[in-house]
């Protein structure tokens, strides 16, 4: 099969892979219809993360079960079905508790030893506690199918980010990074009955779309000046930050508006955050950090109900589709920010 | 009168300094009885944190009140009180959170500006929303009060642990540190209902004091063999971790240990507190930090009656008593790791 490969920084090419096959039970083999290139990706493109050539690449897909091993219970061949980005077995200790991103038996699509979503096919570990059928309405309609692909990674995140930061009715919420995954804190915020969100970012296109989210400020300036301007605006800071970026300049921003006795929630993967983490400001007022890697298999059940009734539709962040060949050209509008998010059709 | 006075690193007198006066129609004047030498003391005695010559030192105090200014309500000349480490108005956003640490009119005793524990009488700024009358009943007990002396701050302080990190019936607790905030944090942890308690600590005398005060393990290991000690003894690590040292040493072993989806809570005043932080696994592993300065004003109301009945003593962490005039000694006392904690009988 065809699948995308990582070789170096900025190179990432289609090439032919071994077929995945049946490995354990609990497998399933999916036929990809449907991924995403994310954000995190970048990482390794721009050489921020350390990794080798010959990994596999992508981590939300959806497709249809070709094939399931002899243990596999709640999917079947022919099945239309999501995966998130991280695969669980649905039964111990951290799956029970809705932490499927601990899972015991768990891991992670692409790098070394897994397929990546970025390709034809992928081999399902712990297909039961992975995969999740979408329901057969919802199975050929392409609109509701492009909805749906969210909440294998970025929709879930942003909703882990706006549950992290304890954002509730009423609350005045933050939204740092304009990002896919910020422009999807803005929806979760939003549902989750914000009574102001204010986003901190720099493109005119993305802040547009946060305002059609449900932003109720946007605000452009960067570090010191972004949170003394939050302070300004919320009378003393906003009670939940929704951190959405993981490096020290969005730390420091984090860190430095949150309100005393508030919550920073932070999804983006931490690359040089602690640079920023203004820790005495958060330990003489109070301000907890709570997130990490969402466990978006557990966000599954409670968002993808309002999905299918259109109340939640975090589509408009796909911004370029590519088929598979196109995987490369989508990793370098990423890059140059030409796009938000890149679906790739596969 | 007299009080404790900084000079240098290692050099604390007790010198005549001028008498307190009401400033403001919210200040008491407030005769010193019972004060303490804290281990956030020792920062600056060590020369950790930067401190000027002539600044006024000690944050725990009870006394009995001399003087009212014209607009405080709650407290008369004659009353025994006393006051946590931070005063604050009572009113305020904060204050009415149950935040008062956070007090828009508030402030800690000593420095530059205030007048210190560690000395004959304070002026105490925002009376009403500061002191907390002791009952009658209690307020000629000297027994009853150095049980009632920790909540001035390093009960209450270890309490701020054990909520800020969830403990509730059945957790799972380390507390790392076996200084009073640490022994009190045990006392916290079992009165919330944990079904274990681990004392990382080194000091036989402190740990078998834990012991006494619920611990249900003790472990003398440091850094990473304390870590994997945990994890083994804990099948995992522990959910609530309470960190009650504030350095890069114990930091990392907070955050190296503390189970996925678990909450370091933080109450050590941080030093170096960073460069331990193990972001990239609480990150991954959804480990939340909570805490900060605790609001000890706020736990008060929650704790003074149990101490009342008896059924919550912390006074056995004063293992040394001092006049005034012995306020050198203790801390040298402390510093040396001879005295867990100093109680000083003005």
């Amino acid at each position: 099969m065809k699948a995308t490969v990582y070789h170096a920084t900025g190179d990432v090419r289609v090439e032919t892979v071994p077929d995945p096959k049946i490995l354990e039970p609990t497998d399933a083999i999916v036929r990809v219809t449907h991924a995403c290139i994310c954000g995190s990706d970048l990482w390794f493109y721009r050489g921020e993360a350390k990794w080798e050539s010959g990994w596999r690449t992508g981590h939300e897909l959806m497709g249809i079960v070709e094939d399931v091993g002899s243990a596999v219970r709640t999917v079947a061949k022919g099945d239309r079905v999501l995966a998130p980005f991280a695969f669980s077995d649905g039964t111990c200790e951290f799956c029970r508790a809705g932490l499927q991103t601990s899972c015991l038996h768990g891991g992670y699509w692409g790098g070394a030893d897994n397929d990546g979503g970025q390709g034809e096919a992928v081999r399902a570990p712990q297909a039961d506690g992975t995969l999740v059928k979408i329901p057969d309405a919802a199975a050929d309609d392409e609109r509701l199918l492009r909805a749906i692909l969210p909440l294998t990674d970025v929709m879930g995140t942003g909703h882990h980010a706006a549950r992290s930061a304890g954002v509730e009715a009423g609350t005045v919420a933050a939204v740092i990074g304009d990002g896919a995954v910020g422009l999807c804190a803005v929806i979760a915020a939003k549902r989750l009955g914000a009574e102001r969100i204010i986003v901190f970012g720099r493109h005119p296109a993305r802040l547009e779309l946060a305002r059609k989210f449900g932003a109720t400020d946007v605000v452009t300036e960067r570090g010191d000046e972004a949170v003394e301007k939050a302070l300004e605006m919320t009378g003393g800071g906003p009670r939940a930050v929704l951190e959405c970026v993981g490096n020290g300049a969005s730390m420091a921003m984090a860190s430095g508006m949150a309100r005393p006795g508030g919550t920073i929630g932070y999804v983006g993967v931490p690359y040089g955050a602690l640079d920023g983490l203004k820790l005495r400001r958060m330990f003489s007022q109070n301000i907890a950090l709570r997130g990490g890697v969402a466990p978006v298999r557990a966000y599954v059940a409670e968002l993808l109900p309002e999905v299918l009734t259109g109340a939640l539709d975090a589509s408009p962040i796909f911004d370029l589709d590519v088929d598979l060949a196109g995987v490369p050209r989508g990793y370098a509008a990423m890059d140059q920010r030409a796009a938000i998010k890149v679906l790739v059709r596969v």
